[in-house]
Parts: C-alpha cells; structure tokens; sequence
C-alpha cells in the first residue's frame, strides 16, 4: 500500500496552497501535460473525453435552438481585424502574427484568430441581402490563440478549444432574445451538468467585451472562493454591421442593418470542474460529464469467478448505459482505489469472493466517500441511482458553498476588509461609475463580476463613493 | 418554373467543364464560401454537417479499436521541426510562420503545425518509460495549415480540417498491424459509407510521406477518370523514435526505441463525395453521410390538410430514425425539387390533395429519379429500404464507373496513349526503379497511385524501361 499513499501524498492539499494542489491535481489526474510551446498545453485522453462530452451536450442543445455549425479560416488578415475600432483595440496586443507563407513573405499579415466577429462579419457582409436569409444563427468549435503573458492549464492558455456562436438579426429585440436565450441555456447547463451554480447578470460598461453593446455572463465560485467567469454572451446592436456593412432589404423594400450576437464557452470550464469540486485526494467529477461513470475493481481478481463476475456486472452496467469500466491490471486493490480518487470516478464498485458469495458488492461514493452494501441483482439500478442522487448533491453543496462565501457590504471599509480576510463574492451597491470600478481595482484589486439579473437593495448609496446607488454588483477577485 | 430552371442551368454540365462543375456545386449546393483570406474556404452548414456525420462515423470507428482523443497545440518550435531530417525537408517549403506575440517578436519562430508528428514525438518522449506505457493510440480532431500555391475547395486549400492518429508501439510487428488496420478501417468506412470503392496498396518510395518507412494508401477514383488519394497510414519505424529519443525499458529491463503509425483522413473527402456521386443536377448525397436523408415537399401546401399531412409523416419518419425535413417555405414546388436534388437530399416525398386522397405518397430517388408511389401507412420503412437499395446500389454504380475506367497496359506506348486518351487508372508492371517514375511523369504527368496489395502479374518487364519487373503499379493523373 506504499505506493497508493505516495499517490495521494504527491499532491499538495488545497489548504496548504490552493494553486499548487490544482497543478498537482491537472497532472496527476492526467488531464494535460506540458509541451515544447511554452504557454500551450496537450490535453490528455482523461482531459480531453471531460470536453467531447462538454461538447457532445452543448451541441444538442445548442441544435434544438436552431444552431447550425460552420467552420471558419484560422487566419484573419490585419486590413479584417482593424475594422471595428473598440474590437482592434481590445485584442491587437494579444494576438499571435504569421508573417511568412513557405519561403516567402506575405503581402499583409495575418493573426491567428483570438476570436471570430470580423470573419463572421466579413461572411454575413456576402450572405445576407433579404429578409429571408435572416436569422443566421451559426456556431464554430475550433481553438482560439491569444498570446497571454502568464498562463495556467485550462484557466487562461495561449491556445484554447472553444465554441464562437455569432447570429444575425432583422430586429434589435430579436438579438437581445437570442443573447439571453444564450446566456440562460449555458446557466442552465452548468447547475445540470456541471454541477456548478452560476450568478446571471450583466458586465459593467468596464468589464464587457471590446465591441459589444453589452455582455451578459454567468459567475462562479471556485473552492478558493475566487471568481470564474464561464461564459458570455454578447449584443453587439448594429456596430459591427455598420464597420462591416451588413445590410438587408426588409419586407418594405428598405436597406437596414442587422443585429448581431456572439457568445462562447470554452476548456477553462474544466478548470472549473476541478476547482468546485476537487478535494485532497483529486478530482471529483459530477456523473453527467464523468468519461468514466463508474469503475469495478476485483478484489483477489486471480480467486476463482471474480473477473468473470467482474465481467458480468460491467455487461449489465453497459446494458442500463451507464459508462463502466473495470480495473483488471495487476496492481493492488489499494492503488486502485486511489487512482479512482484522483481521477474523480463518481463510484467505484469493489467486489471480491467473500461479496460474490453474499451475492452483493460494495459501491463507493467519490464524493462522500460512503459505502453502499448493494445486492448483485439490482446492482445496475442502485449504481444509477447512486449516481443521480450524487449529481443532485454535488450541485447542493456547491451552491452551499457559494453562499455561505457570498457577503453583503454597505460601507467601503468594510467591503475591503471582507474582500481581503473573506475569500468569496461581496454583494455592494453601486453608482454605475468606472471611477469607483478603477479604485476598488487600485485598493483590493477585485472587479465587478456582473450585475445580477436578480437584483436586491442593499441600501441607497454606492459602497465606494457613497453617491446615489444605481445597480447591486456581485464584486470578487477572479482567475 | 422559371426560377427553378435558372437554378439548375446556372451549373455548367461535368461534360462541358468538370472543373467548373465542381466549382458550380461547391457553391449551389452551399457547401462553401469563398473568404478574405487567400486559400481559405468557409465550411458553411450544409458542408459542415457532411464532416460532423464523417467525424462521428469515424470516430466510433476508431474508437472500437482502442483510439483516445486528444489535443496537441497548434504551433511547432522550429527546432522541434528541425529534429527529423525527411520530414522538416518535406514540411518546411509549405508552412506558415508565427513570428510576433502581441507586440512583441518571438524569440523562436513557431510554425503552424501542417502535420504533428513532432509534437506527438516530443510528447511520447515525455510520457514512454516502460513497456507498461505501451501502446499508446492516440488521435485528434483539427486543423491543418500548408500553404499551397494553388488551391481548390476541399481539395487543397491552405488550411484544412482532418484527424491525425499517431501511435507508439513496443514492437515493429505490432506498428505494421496497427498501421494495415487502419488502412483497413479507412476503405470499410470508404466503401460502407461514403459508398466510394478504394484501392488498398503501398505508396513507390518517391510518393511516400516525409519520414515514413512505408505509406500506405486508399486511392478511388473520380468521375473524371482521375485518381484521389483518400486516406493514408504511414508506419515510420524506430525513425522518429531516434530522432526524438523515445525508449522504454522491455521485460528484461533493456532499452528499446518505439516503433510508430499516424494516419490520416480529411475534408477532401467531400470533394471526393461530389465528384464519384454528383451529377448534372447537384450533388447525390449516399443514404448514410447525408445529414438529411429525406425531404418532404408538399404539394398544394395551403389546402386543408396538406400540412397536417405532413407533419405526421415527418414524425413517423424521425420516429423510424430517418434524418427528414419539410419545406413549408413558400417557394413552388419546382423550385423545391431542384433545390433537393442540387444540394443531394437522397430522397424527396411529394405529397398533395391526391394523395393525400388515396392514401399515398410519391417517393422520389436522387439518383435514378425513379418515382415509387408508397401507402401512407408503411411510408417509414419503405422510405428506408428505398435508402438502403440506393446506398448499395451508389457503391456499386461507382465500382462499375472505376472498372470501366481502369485499363492494362504492357508496352510503354499504349501505356502513354492510355494515360492520354483514356482517363482512368492504368494497371501496369514496375521494375521498382524511381528514373520510370520521373519518366511517366514527365511524359503524361501521371504518377504511381499506388503498389496494389491485389497484386497481378500482367507481363515479365517493366512497361516504361522493359527490364524485369518487379510490381504490378496502378497509375494515373491525380487531384
């Protein structure tokens, strides 16, 4: 059992060094390594399969909307970037140039795209003349690069997997429906999926996206009690269609502008994955988005019927469409157990020759850590029960978390002594001035993570500057 | 009808200009757009979902033989390029280049990964200690930048979509086998799916990929009578595995180099799609690539019960797992035909009053046009033997159209005469010797295809030098 105790010690607890143990646990639970390219990183098989099914249960539902997937250029050239001003303006000191095509120079150069408006702009500007080729609701998943000068697997990497939806409308309200049609279905599938309890709001005039009439996001909660934002979801009005000159004849034969979105969700969400639900002894993934729902592991395996009853319950797990494997390699029962741990199985199934002869096996929550007795005949059926209820009680106990870490200020000391000793979300009002944005910044270095849809009057007067209040904002320090 | 036959006659007939054919379809059927970026295609919906139904088939596929996913950065170090003598030669003339982050030059230039080899090697190096660590079968889903100085959609543009396997083995035995199965599993996918029939063989010594010890291919061929490499499987050897130091220690504790495989298949594969199916009318989509299988068109739509009709048509279809859609727009019926048969719908089901009256609707094939009047109350699973016939028989109508195409030839003059005036493949005999492969491409601009694994003897001498023969060659001009 030596070797499973050096397994578990090798990370880093997450109250000695929050950081540390996240590194320790990207690692050890295999999810990425690190390469030759100083700030990109490779996503490993258990990492990568954690995305597919991200990907797998957004793109349906993203489809029951009306989405339709396209691909576009990796390459965007400068003359298409520097089109709409605030946009260049917010990615140009970020982005990575190709100077060079073969052996020889290119007439202009082209970024490798760090995101995609201009080249849907520049599609739709072709695509849409009438009425009738309204909406285009189109979405693409690819990589995005943005040359960041500090990085962190999954968190914030120089390249990163995403999808970029980008629509076109006839009518502002139209686009405003579809931004938050948007915002809600991500929401929605982070607290079913993912298990992480989101805040819906609206990013201050500061903190939106360079382009955007206005961006809608949803906010998180890491164990740390630091903020992740997890997605957006923007309206960009006409602005861009004007750069771009993306016009369409309406019913009554007038030229109008269309109105645009785009929003995105991405890999980092693994990161947030980890960071609600890990512990000290690894990852703990919620059943829906687990790649490996539930692992066997035969006790005494060389013992007489135990891989072939091994092998009968997997067949029944499979038959019921639970995502099973089982652990034949010939390492101890112990290590197994700790690799399941670090891994973040959501059960482990341990069945040896004393089991089989009580016709039972014993099911081991990740989470909890609780054994369940369960009878071989109804093995299949107890398993997914297990797994739902696990699914509904890792979404409680994150939004516990979360509010036990949710605090109220109402005057200015006591909103920077809460943000600096209480790790966590500070609700405060606020004047709606990007002054008191700049100083809350400058003095504990939190941002306004949004401006929650749900709003509350905490009191009249702006908790910097003491002003008449406008908005209540979520504050935070964030990843 | 007037619109409707301006849509057909807008694409030239494959007769008059197959090139411009192929351009006409590309387009009509929109499959693509042309962009701002020199080279680069946009992949719009209908094309996109082709390669969402490829990527799904192949990759259950994959995965049944052991594959993982997984996600390699999109950038390569120019040193790490450099590590492989064959390969940077045959890679370095096409990339594009990275040489500014932000605002910054970078201190290395990185290229634009045209193939990955060198990543999945500087990774392998990392994570192979021991026998244990082996095999490792990896895969990824993304795309590739080589900077062609001509292009064409599909066929060869800058950037383009495809996956990349690339495998790490214990043994030389064990690389071969991985790398023939799945040549394998390219040309069932080939023939089962994409109903497009494919040659098996080895590639002559001059064609084979950068670095590889053997390359092994799927060639069909086009409706023009020239061929298209399909896909390809390389087995590289202990090559790589020198070049970058990747060892394990064996059983007996000795060091040892891993042998390696990758393989390949791409978005050209749509091309090849349009060109062995298509037709003077559009495109002809087989039953199971095709994204939607059937295409209901009512007739007469705004008499009672028309649309009613229908929709419960439309549900018994999905209900029956067949991929179908109703066109309620308000365009005529004729209009509707020519758009379904353009954009290569398998089936199209017109039902109006009459019908309706009689309990029935017309069926009508893509392919043969045949027009199968079908009773309502079995319309489900009519429709789907009407699609399964027409999958096996487009299989066999490309076989047909590739046996027909493919001539023998035993003397160097008719060999010539052949290539010229007969598109097609030529079957010939080899001596082995690269000076005839110069030759026959300087003379016809035709190539080994490839060394078939069917092997005939067809004559004792080499049908360009005369001197002993050593294989049996398929060649001709290619895309």
């Amino acid at each position: 059992m030596a070797k499973d105790k050096k397994l578990v010690k090798e990370i880093t607890s997450m109250e000695e060094d929050f950081a540390q143990w996240y590194t320790d646990v990207v690692k050890k639970a295999e999810l990425i390594d690190y390469t030759s390219v100083k700030g990109c990183m490779v996503i490993k098989p258990a990492g990568y399969a954690i995305w597919e099914n991200i990907q797998h249960e957004l793109d349906r539902r993203f489809k029951e909307t009306g989405v339709e997937n396209v691909y576009l250029p990796l390459f965007i050239p400068e003359s298409l970037l520097q089109k709409e001003k605030d946009h260049v303006e917010g990615f140009a000191p970020e982005v990575a140039w190709v100077t060079h095509g073969g052996l020889e120079p290119l007439q202009e150069r082209l970024c490798v795209r760090p995101t995609s408006e201009t080249l849907f702009c520049d599609l739709y500007s072709k695509e849409i003349h009438s009425h009738r080729d309204l909406p285009k609701i189109y979405n693409q998943w690819c990589s995005v690069v943005r040359w960041e000068k500090t990085t962190r697997p999954f968190l914030r990497s120089r390249e990163f997997l995403w999808q970029e939806g980008h629509t076109a409308h006839a009518t502002a309200e139209e686009a405003e429906e579809r931004t938050i049609q948007m915002l809600n279905l991500y929401a929605d599938f982070c607290e079913e999926v993912l298990a992480i309890p989101v805040i819906k709001g609206q990013k201050t005039e500061k903190e939106k996206f360079a382009g955007a009439e206005a961006t809608y996001t949803i906010e998180s909660l890491m164990h740390d009690g630091k903020a992740l934002q997890s997605g957006t979801s923007h309206n960009f009005g006409d602005g861009f269609a004007r750069a771009f000159n993306i016009q369409y004849t309406d019913k009554e034969n007038k030229l109008q502008y269309v109105h645009q979105t785009s929003w995105g969700m991405t890999t980092r969400m693994i990161g947030a994955l980890i960071m609600v639900h890990g512990d000290n002894s690894g990852l703990v993934l919620p059943p829906r988005i687990a790649p490996v729902q539930a692992v066997i592991i035969p006790i005494q395996q060389r013992k007489d019927g135990v891989l072939e009853t091994a092998e009968r319950l997997e067949a029944q797990l499979k038959a019921a469409d639970i995502r099973v494997k089982t652990d034949k390699t010939d390492k101890s029962p112990g290590f197994k157990f700790a690799e399941q741990e670090m891994r973040g199985i959501p059960v482990r199934i341990e069945c040896g020759p004393k089991d089989i002869e009580a016709n039972q096996a014993v099911v081991v929550r990740r989470d909890t850590r609780e054994k369940i007795t369960v009878s071989l005949d109804e093995l299949a059926g107890k398993v997914q029960e297990i797994l739902d209820l696990m699914q509904k009680e890792m979404l409680e106990r994150a939004r516990a978390h979360r509010d036990a870490h949710t605090y109220v200020a109402t005057d200015y000391e006591s909103f920077k002594k809460t943000i600096n000793e209480r790790p966590g979300f500070v609700k405060a009002m606020w004047c709606g001035c990007r002054e008191c944005e700049d100083r809350v910044k400058e003095d504990v270095q939190a941002t306004a993570r949004c401006i929650p849809f749900e709003q509350e009057k905490l009191s009249d007067k702006c908790v910097v500057c003491g002003k008449p209040a406008k908005k209540m904002v979520y504050w935070g320090r964030a990843y």
